[in-house]
This record gives structure tokens, sequence and C-alpha cells, in this order.
């Protein structure tokens, strides 16, 4: 009793947001040669301190919540990172070191506004799926056609699948489709434009549609809660008067007929 | 009668969707030269046998549907595709061997998802057909310049109609246009970017045109199917209503002049 | 009279849009090297007598209007565009006669949907005056600072205003603006970025702005216009009814008095 | 009294406008070597004229108005940019000279029209606060990773946090991204795509989201003010009219309760 209602005090809060944000600070200081060859020590014991505030912050709503911790998505995306986090600091990969710095991500479990934002990214995802898996098979299809066109002659660019998929990213971007890919290929293939000019049009316009879609959707969504509020009250208005009205006029003809 | 409830029964659908993620699949590993080093004849046997399930699978709902198959443009989508598969098989263009892949198309006829995103692609094609016969325009006009100024000294990138045109939709895309065109084009014509700008600036307003029509439409389309149906029921009720209070006004009236 | 009607005949009209696509391919195969070599005198011959029946065209027109011919915008348009096509017949500039195109542009006179969507581009623009003003303003005054700090390294980037008011037009592209610019530039100049990303994100919020003004505003043309037709149709039926509710009312007042 | 009725007449503001313009013009021929050579100590006074003609100008308001001077943004805007300008006058910082160009900036605060968009501009800013400091914070978790993991092979983009910072900027302007940044990494990290192709989805998609919220915004300020005037008066009118008849049927209750 007495341990719930400190993990869920705002000052408890308010304290580990602090840590995240001190932690964020020491994950970019170790960035600086400067700063690990004068405090490297210090800066490496405050991070796996950092470390330690979280995983017994955790383990304490863990004792307070039990199981009903993992109901929440947040609570999840905090267990997973805190635990990414432990993995990596017994052995020696670099690159999994350089995935503690996710620990700052934290700050959006534990910042409302972010929160927000973030659960605001995440509904509007389903309604894309399906242009979202329509822009996946035009790509394996790309991918799929450049390989076998275009493998033997630039194997640089659209060797494997792999290759071709990444390449044909960079030019769905626009990122010098031209004079970076498309003409040096059309000196070997001059009609390789005929490949490439529609595939730029469709996935461009497939992004464009999922823009589209984005903005319908959250202009609806606005609207919704705006406009229910105001004319709706202003309907009940009109169909109580109207009612009222209705009431007053059957009491009028029973009183004619009565007499 | 039996065989068509079999080729409209859920599971021979969901059985040629299996067949077209398969060969898909297939299409892929054709790209690997491991997978075709070590199997691949296997790859290509199973890649004809699933031509021939989508062979049978056609002539099957040819059988059942007979004429009518053709009045659903999807059926005759999946006809042209299985059909162009089954040419080239015959001779060797690698080209065409390529275009093999599109069959994984079918499987946006197959889905129904998908289905309706392309249908929502193809119905806003028409709205944006004025803008894009006035972008063929500019485009035209602007390649005919183009090429008139300088193809004398810029042959590849403006030697022909053709080249002037990929060079202007390359310079639309704003891809290396200034650093990779203009700017080369300006030291021999210092005067090049009284064309090139405007061409840049009308052609982004169009394309930003094309953009908000979309959304207005789709705003629109969303905005009138769901306001008719909460706002029509109120205007009903309204009406019913207000008939009613009429009907109620006449028989007094009419009580009245009875006495 | 009688002319009046052959110039306002839609067949008078279809005949004018067919020379104007005549004309088009006429200029068009001009920039053939080999339509030239073969057939340039009749090109040119050709090109000459669609002049020519523009010339007539116009004439007839401006006889049977007289006056009223240049309160139109589109036949000042057509007058323009035919008139700077017989300057450049009599002299021998490459640039202007590359203009001659420009006639082709009279399809969007003569095509009454391309009007249409250029009239649309046209009413936009007065909305964006004041969005466009403060753009030309943050440009002249992003040529000014750039002209002053990199004219000595990098002349030919920013040597002149018209020099600098160039390059950050590409770099709000973002074209090449990095790699292409703003890094040599740091190279000399550290801290170039403080001038350059905030420029950036300042041109790229106010196109944006243009952007989201646009779409509001053919939003609200287009409901305004539709809802208008229902909506009014609704409240005009609910304001009759309710008059005619009145005047029984005050019909069933009077009676009363009566007795 | 006599004072402020000067300062306050559009006479007044008209001038300054006119001295903010010519003060402009001005500062654009400084930039020119041609024009400095040949009357270089005409603009350079004439320059100092413009900036004694500000000081009086303020000096005048504040007189007037007093404290009152400093409730308004603008005048706080105003006061700054001109005492930037006296600042460098005096020492010799030859990029503190070029900020007094920003004095061109006041015609924002002098025309009412620029004054609005800017106000609208900065109005959207606290709507967009949260998506900014998500974005901030993705960019210094990506600026952390892209440090730890590439600064010893390519110390040039990303050595530090700062340059980290630059780069990533680039990347998510999609400039050169591909070709050149990620196709180098790639080189010595051949999974360097799994860090940058998800940056770039992610920013690319906050920047999307950034536009919609925009666009959402703007359309719901513009339909309420437009739609609570005519909607607004129609109910007002509709409500009346049942007020009415509401008065009228308690009038005949009345009335025949009387008898």
């Amino acid at each position: 009793m007495n341990l719930k209602s400190f993990v869920e005090a705002p000052r408890f809060s308010s304290f580990i947001m602090g840590v995240i944000i001190f932690n964020a600070i020491l994950l970019g200081l170790e960035t600086s040669q400067v700063a690990m060859a004068h405090a490297g020590g210090l800066i490496v014991l405050l991070d796996k301190l950092c470390l330690a505030v979280f995983v017994v912050e955790l383990l304490l709503k863990l004792v307070v919540h039990r199981f009903r911790f993992f109901r929440d998505g947040w609570n999840i995306f905090d267990f997973v990172i805190v635990g990414v986090s432990l993995v990596p600091a017994a052995q020696g990969f670099s690159a999994l070191r350089a995935l503690r710095i996710l620990r700052v991500l934290r700050l959006v479990s534990a910042a409302p506004r972010l929160r927000r934002v973030v659960e605001g990214f995440i509904t509007a995802l389903p309604g894309m799926a399906s242009v979202f898996s329509l822009m996946a098979l035009i790509f394996y299809i790309g991918a799929v056609i450049a390989t076998k066109l275009f493998a033997y002659s630039f194997p640089e660019w659209f060797g494997t699948l792999g290759r071709s998929g990444y390449s044909l990213f960079q030019i769905m971007t626009l990122e010098s489709w031209s004079m970076g890919i498309v003409r040096p290929v059309m000196e070997v293939y001059p009609l390789a434009w005929l490949f490439f000019i529609p595939f730029i049009m469709v996935t461009t316009f497939a992004v464009v549609n999922l823009l589209v879609g984005l903005i319908v959707n959250s202009m609806q969504d606005a609207h919704h809660e705006e406009e229910n509020a105001e004319t709706g009250a202003y309907r009940d208005s009109v169909n109580e008067r109207l009612i009222a009205i209705e009431e007053r006029l059957d009491r009028l003809l029973e009183q004619q007929k009565a007499k």
C-alpha cells in the first residue's frame, strides 16, 4: 500500500524523468573523446548507476502491479529497453552497446505529451496497412525485375534482390535517381527508363495516397469530436422544442374535444 | 453446378492465393545464383507447375462464367497476365522473361483489400486527367524549347525531344537539377535559368495542385458518406415532426370551424 | 452576321484546335535533324501556313467582336502569342525562334477543360500573394547575407546578389544543398550551417504554409458549393414549414378572438 | 498629444516603410563591387541616415507609448533589430555587419499583411511543439548511435555529436543520403542500412505528421469562422421561430382556459 503510493507519486515519475535526461547527457558525453579521456571512469560509473535506478524502478513497479504491469504496452516497452541494456553490458558487441542510447526513448513513455504523439502515430498505422502491403508488393516485383535485367551489368546496384530493393528505395526517395543510377544504366540498356519512370510514378503516387489517407482520417477525427459537441446540442434543443410544441397541441386538441 | 460452387468456394481462392505467393517466392529464388546452381531444375519445374495451376484456374472460371467472365476488369487483368506468361515461355527474350514476375500482381486481384486500394487509385485518375494533359502540354513545349536551345551544346541531355523530355522529368523531380544540369548549361548559356526556374515552378505548382485535388476529392467522399447518415436521419426526424405539428394544427382549425 | 455565326461555330473552333495540334507536331519535327534534312522546306512552309491560319482567325474574331475582343483575357493571350510569333519570323534570334512553340499554349485557351484548370491556378495566386512576398523578402535578405559572407571565398555560388539568389533557390529545393554547397562552404566557414539550416527550415515552412493555404482554400470552395445546395434546400423547407405553422396559429388565435 | 497623432498617422508609417525599402536597396547595392567603387561613400552615408531615422522613430514611439511600447511583441522585435544594428557599427565583425540586413525584416512589422502571415506561422508553432520535441529526441538518439558506430571510419561525417546531427539532418532532407553517405558507409559496415533506412522512415513520417497537423488545424480554424456565421444565423432564426410558436400556443391555451 505504502509502496504503491510511492511508485505512483508524481515526484517519483519526475525523478525517473530526471534520471532519463541525465542518462541521455551521459551517453552523449560518452561519444566525446575529450570527456572520456578526462572523466571516462566517472561517466561509465554514473551510467551504470542510472541503469541500476531503472532496474529498481521496474522491479518496484512489478512488485506493485504484478501481472497487470504487462497489460500496458508502454510498460512492456520500458521493460524490453532496460532488459536490452542489461545484455550488452555483459557481452562486448559495439553495435549492441550503441543501442543503450535507446534507453532515452523511455522519455517518450515518461512524458504524457510525447506518449500521445507516438500513440497517434501508431493508431494511424493500421489504416495504412493495405497501401503498405501494396507498396511491398510493388517493391518485390520491381526488385525481381531489376535483378533479372540489370544484375549482370550493374552487380553493385542490382546484383541481388536485397541490393535491388535498396537501390529502388533510393530511387523512390528520388535521391540521385537519374544522374546516379538511371543515366548510367541507360548507357547499357537504353530502354531502362521504361522500367524506372513508371516505377517512380507508381511509388510516388502510392506515397501521396498514404499522405492523403492520413490527412482525411485525422480531419474526420477532428471534425467528429468538435462538430458533435455543438451541433448535437443544437439538434437536441430543436428536438425538445418540437416535442414541447406537439405536447401543447395535443393538450389543445384534448381541451377542445372535452368541450 | 458442382463446378461453379467448387470455383467460387473460399477454399479455392485461398489455394490460388497460396500458389501466387509460392510462385512469387520461386521467382525471387530464380534471381539467386546460389539457389539456381543447387536447385535450378526444381525451381523452373515448380514455376511451370504454378503457371499450369493458373491456366487451369482460368479455364475453369471461363467454363463456369463463360462470356460474363470478361465483364469483370480484374478477370481480364488475370487473363492478360497469365497469357503474357505463356508467350515468353516459348521464346527467349530476357526482358519478356523478367515480366513473368508480373504474375505476382495477381495477388492484388485475389486479395480484396489490395483490390480496393487499387480501385481507389484508378477512380482518382479521371479527376486528374485535365491537370495531367496540361502537364503533358507543358512538358512537350519545354522539351521543344530545350531541344532548340541546348541540343547543339548538350546533345546528351537535350539532343532529341525524348532526351529533353527525360531530362525535364529529372528536373521536375528536382534530382541534381542545379549542380547536375542547370549550372553546367549556364556556363554556356548564362540566361538558361530564365527557362529552367519557371519550368520548375510551373511543374511543381501543377503537381501540388494534383495533390490538393486528390485531398479535396477524397475528403468530400469521406464527408459525404459519414455526414449523410447522421444528418439525414436528423433532418428526416425534424421533417416528420413538423409534418405532425401541421396535421394537428389542421385538425384544430377544422374542429373550430365545425363548432 | 453570317461571319459571326461562322466564327462562333463549334466546327470553326475544332478546326483551329486541329491546326494548333498539327502545328505542335510540326514544331516537334523541326527539332529532329533527320526530319529537317528530308522535309525541312515542307515543314517550314506548313508552319508558316499554320501561323497564317492563326492570323486570319484572330483578324476574323477582331472584325466580329471589335473592341469587346480585348475584354476576354484569353483573347489577349492568343493575340500576344500569335503577335510574338510574327516578330522573330522577321528577325533571327534563335531564342525568340524557340518561343514560337508557345503557340501550342493556344491549346489551353481552345480546350475549355484546360482553360478551367489554368483559371483555377490563377485564382489561387492572389491568396498566396502575402506568403510569396514574405518569401521574396526572406530570399532578398538571405542573398544579401550570403553575398556579404561568402562572396570572397565562393564567387561562383555567392559572388553577386543574383548568384546568391540562384544558389539559395537551389538550396530551398534541397538539391545538393549539403554535399554540393554547404559542406564545401563549412570547410572555410565552419559556422555556415548557422545560416543555411535556419534558411532551409524557414523557407520549407513557408512553402508548406503555401500548400496548406491552397488545400484549405480549395476545400472551402468545394465545401461551399456542395453544402449550400443540399443544406440550403433543407433550411428553406424548414423555414417555410415554420412560417406555415405560425400562419395557422395566427388564424387559430383570430378565430378564437372572433368568438 | 500632438506627437502621438504625428507618430500614429498613416503618413508616418508609410514614410517609415519607404525608408525600410530604400535601406533594403542600399544594403543590396553594398554587395555590388561596382556600386561600392563608384558611390561607396554615399551608400554608407545614406545607410547611416536610414539607421538614424529608425532610431528617431523608435525614440518617438518610446516617448509616446512609454512602457506600453514593450507590451507589443512587434515593437520589441523592431527595438532589438535596430539595437543590433547599432552595435556592429562600433565594432568590426563582418558577420555582425551582415546582420544589418535584418533591418529589412522591419518590413514585416510595418506591413500588416506580412505581419498576419508571420503571426499565423507563430500561432501554428505551439501545436507542433510535441512533434518537434519527439523529433529532437530521435535526432539526439540517432546522432549518439551514428557517432558510436561510424565515428572511427567516417570522422568527417560522424566524428562528433554535432557532425552526426548535421549529417542526419542532411539525410532527413534526403539530400545525397544514399550515393553521398549511406553507400560509402555500407562499404565498411554492410548492415548500416538497418540504421539509416528506419531513421529516414521515422523522421519522414514525423514530418508528414507535422504537415497533417498543420492542415487539420488551419482547416478547423477556417471551418469554424465561416460555418459559425451562416449556420449560427440559421440556427438563431429557427430558435426565434420556435419560441414565437410556443408563445402563441401558450396564448391559445390560456384563452381556451379563460373560456
